[in-house]
């Protein structure tokens, strides 16, 4: 299969956590308008997503959730598993290693990386904290190839050439420094000041109406 | 000016984070290829955004990186602000009070709420964390219509239905429990693993191409 687009990614990603949830209140079976309107898009759409991973159901009660779960999981995850790993363990870096751990079994947090002496060889979070110092060993040692970068913004752009020296293949940037990678590293970036600014336009639009 | 779509909203958003960047730089101007380089999307996507607002230039050097941060802000900012309450001060919490602080002059987090005696009427990440059993009436007090919900997922349902009974317009949900609300409440959902996921992704295309 070709490479799929980011926002179709994005969306089979949305999917799957839609259908473990249904999975773990013992539902069966959806209908692709059902999906559509839990993810707030077209029921087109959902099918279009669907169709192009190769799945299809003739089942009058809709999809197979199981199934689906399956086909979704054969196209994001990796066989064996990938490993990634949380560079700076403040609290953002905490919440986010305790919120993963466990949640997918082929996408790991092996180990979490920090400067601080009071937080390294201790496990916080439920994953062993290592000193930067190092991070190259551990990221050949451990075999990761993703860094969820989370340390203070003025220390994001070294930090994240450190990781592509070292091999590492994919970032996902939570500091408010927006960076620059090579093309053969893939970066993904995340503000939460869009999200509540997102939320914020839109009640600014519900006060004006009523 | 009619209601802009919620992926312009967010594009929007984006521009000027980065246009604020450029200003911290002393970049005056930017040419729509550079915005577009930088966001990892087509200059015409990035003219026809900022054309839909009502801007334009002239000038051989591109926007006005100043007069553009204003024009973003008079469609997304409120005249007299918006204030947001954070439910729920753990990690995550404090990591998203902390990273707000002062970052947006229209928009604030005014108060952290926790069900915690420990926590509250404590100034935590720069805020004041009130008791959960006060929320209703600190919303009325403090003029709050947006919440950042960061309480556990078993949580999150009865929470929300507690924040929208209070008067709360929109929401920001970072648990893992997806959540239903009535039409007339906004409600953006993020989940880092579908961040994690996308990443994930195209690191293995990448290792199957090598």
């Amino acid at each position: 299969m070709n490479k799929l687009p980011e926002k179709t990614i994005g969306r089979l990603s949305e999917y799957r956590r839609t259908l473990l949830n249904c999975l773990a209140k013992g539902k069966t079976h959806i209908y692709s308008h059902e999906l559509a309107s839990l993810h707030n898009i077209t029921p087109v759409q959902v099918r279009r997503d669907i169709m192009l991973i190769g799945y299809s159901t003739t089942l009058k009660k809709g999809y197979d959730v199981k199934a689906l779960i399956d086909v979704i999981g054969d196209i994001i995850d990796t066989e064996d598993g990938l490993n990634a790993a949380v560079i700076g363990i403040g609290n953002l870096g905490k919440a986010i290693t305790a919120y993963f751990n466990g949640k997918r079994s082929k996408l790991r947090i092996v180990a979490t990386f920090d400067v601080n002496p009071d937080k390294t060889n201790r496990v916080i979070s439920g994953v062993k904290c290592y000193a930067m110092a190092d991070f190259e060993k551990m990221v050949k040692d451990l075999d990761i190839s993703i860094g969820i970068l989370t340390v203070p913004p003025e220390e994001a752009a070294q930090v994240t050439e450190r990781l592509i020296m070292s091999g590492i293949k994919g970032i996902l940037n939570y500091t408010s420094t927006s960076l620059n990678v090579s093309p053969n590293v893939y970066l993904e970036e995340y503000d939460m000041i869009t999200s509540i600014e997102k939320v914020a336009y839109f009640v600014k639009q519900q006060n004006k109406e009523s």
